[in-house]
């Protein structure tokens, strides 16, 4: 800030940026061309200053005036008051993003690795130093939920958040829903269009969504939780019947990421689920993410919209340094928003969930009963069977009542040493009806 | 604040609370449960101090220490730093609100009515008074709305607000629409349920909507729009027959409340419309309430929820209590939220939308062309038709493509006088696809 005491109003707030890529480009594009209306908001003009880039000649899509190769001269710049992160990974970002709040500044960073990872320790660094660390970009891109979470149910108690976090998945699935493409075929067209990357890896596998599950249950319970806490098990084993099977039934399948508090434990997961079709998270299609907040007081909140995207994401970047501009002009001091908790993680093999299990068996009389003795005698419920006969084997759906993992795996181990079961085609679990 | 000098921290923050209905009840009780929480996210406990009520003897759900039958107890006692207003109404509401700004404290309210129509003047007034004046609670109860467009969206430019803003009317139409059932029974269902109100005039005419659709329009657009500004109709006439048609033809029938900015002018009206069975705020069901925010960068944003009743409702109010207590403790300036524009309102018959034209005609040739010549001569373009013989007449549903509204109605009207049109069964708007 421009002041010529520390007393006198400043006149202006100065944002640096490392790094200038798809999201820098959305984030540069917003601060410049609704200047009026953050200046409006804000009080003072925000001006984009230096902008660290690894490669200075490339084109971009838009005009930046203070290019550099060295990011510490935007995170040592006297006069930049707020530092924009957007480059990505741990590092060099973490070790610029402690330089920055070492100075001073507040940081507002889109990255999800490092947040999910040492997320608590930079925002502890940032409140002993007085500023401020804002990640609303990290997750879900545009669409507002650190800040609702951390605020608008400040008087609440979140029992629950299931997520629809990674856009690649979602697009994926609603292809293989409404077309009845294969995974493999709907996961070319995603890449075709710019959806999916050459390695598919990191979303297609839960690794993505996982990252920002964490930060959403850290947040939501109070309580640390990192990227490796997150079970994970991803969609590329989804199959068109599943689907359809699923539908039949009356659900739909989404890769959701669910963070739960038991009472006493925090339970933290990504895996695809079978949803009722009438549940809100059901409509969500194609590319878009959304946070399903079950909490005591507000009950069921949703909140929808893009994941990804320059813009989208710049929009969440924006409003982060306009939060960060306002406070650094008021002179509040930063909430100490740390983890207070430290609630332990509730083992995968303990969820209690409902369950789907496909099955192809002997079609012959005695084995619907077989079958069901196995469930019995794991004590796990039946709550609906669906048969169709396909000539010598017949395929069976099972829907479980709340169950526990554990004894859903012992279920399905000893299914398939039966004789008469031929495959267990798929185990989901089902979210959004009971428990 | 109780502290013993302008600089020392203050030891905690009291609220006082005017009214304690179903909202207030809600209020204290989750003020009471949550201390804990609350103290953790605002730094110091926030005590609940008096509450003001038109009955000291009426048994309540809650506990309340100080209950007063004099507001003036709350809105001029010097420990009360932020003040509750859930009485709803004009007055005695907003005198009392001016009080305690006017004594410096900051006013939390859910009054819908109030903010409607005098929320720029309280606005300017705390802003005068380095006090703030939140109003979450009173648009779509839990749903957090204001402060995302306030904050969130602080940089990015809002084309289109539609928003499910009467959980009354939603009820009552996902009635007509999964049970087939005729608006009265739908509504006399609603009754018993304590849905409806025994006068149920302001939700089913559309008033409590256009209520809200003024202040999200205000904040969207940063202009002033207030609640008689609003175009309003209401579902009285909404028949199961044109629900069943709508779906026909791949729509579902919403109230909706609509703002828009085109550029140069605003437009804000609330009536029933055909929206695309696959939008997202067709899975809108029940009670629930949603906003569906159109931005320029953020793109397409919904934000679903309850939008009434005692503890969400009352989640609202305590978030904007946490707000409002972090700003007191930090010393904040509140922001200048008046707002800053003032475009003008579009006459409702320039606006410009999507319309479905249901008419029974003679069942005879040359109908529809005579009927299409009519709709072609008043500019209106067809873009789709679905008819259904049913004896001597034959029922049509005309689609159009964005036409005006004067125009149509000239065409409805031409309509009317010809010899072969039985009866214009009903004229209905069509949202959330092309324009």
């Amino acid at each position: 800030m421009t002041s010529s005491s520390d007393r006198d109003p400043p006149e202006r707030v100065v944002v640096g940026m490392l790094g200038c890529g798809t999201v820098g480009t959305g984030v540069a594009r917003l601060l410049l061309d609704n200047r009026d209306r953050i200046a409006d908001r804000v009080g003072v003009p925000v001006i984009l200053g230096p902008v660290a880039v690894r490669n200075l000649s490339r084109r971009r899509d838009v005009e930046i005036e203070r290019l550099t190769s060295d990011p510490h001269e935007v995170t040592t710049d006297p006069d930049v008051d707020i530092v924009i992160e957007v480059m990505g990974g741990i590092e060099p970002a973490r070790s610029l993003i402690v330089e920055a709040l070492e100075a001073g500044k507040s940081v507002v960073t889109a990255n999800k690795e490092l947040v999910s990872t040492l997320g608590e320790e930079l925002l502890q660094l940032a409140h002993g130093k007085g500023a401020r660390l804002e990640y609303e970009a990290a997750v879900a891109g545009g669409i507002p939920i650190i800040k609702p979470l951390r605020e608008s149910l400040a008087g609440d108690r979140v029992r629950r958040v299931l997520g629809i976090l990674n856009g690649t998945t979602n697009y994926i699935l609603t292809q293989m829903t409404e077309h009845g493409m294969a995974f493999g075929e709907a996961l070319a067209a995603a890449q075709r269009l710019g959806f999916a990357e050459a390695d598919p890896t990191a979303d297609v596998e839960g690794n993505d969504a996982a990252a920002k599950a964490a930060i959403l249950a850290s947040l939501a319970f109070d309580t640390r939780i990192v990227a490796g806490d997150v079970y994970r098990e991803g969609i590329s084993r989804v199959t068109a019947s599943d689907i359809a099977f699923a539908r039949r039934m009356g659900y739909v399948i989404k890769l959701l990421a669910i963070a739960d508090d038991d009472g006493s434990r925090i339970g933290a997961r990504v895996h695809p689920c079978l949803i009722p079709s009438d549940h809100p998270l059901a409509s969500v299609r194609d590319s878009f993410n959304a946070v399903f907040v079950e909490a005591d007081a507000v009950d069921d909140l949703m909140l929808y919209g893009r994941g990804a995207g320059a813009l989208p994401t710049g929009s969440a970047v924006v409003g982060d340094v306009v939060s960060a501009a306002r406070g650094l002009l008021s002179g509040e001091q930063p909430p100490a928003h740390g983890t207070r908790h430290s609630k332990p993680i509730r083992p995968f093999d303990e969820l209690v969930a409902q369950y789907s299990v496909r099955l192809s068996v002997a079609d012959r009389p005695g084995v619907l009963a077989e079958i069901a003795s196995v469930f019995g005698a794991q004590e796990v419920s039946i709550k609906s069977v669906w048969q169709e006969d396909t000539g010598e084997t017949a395929q069976l759906v099972f829907i479980t009542h709340a169950a526990r993992e554990r004894d859903v795996q012992r279920t399905v181990e000893q299914l398939r040493s039966l004789a008469s079961v031929r495959d267990i085609t798929s185990v989901l679990r089902v979210e959004g009806g009971e428990v």
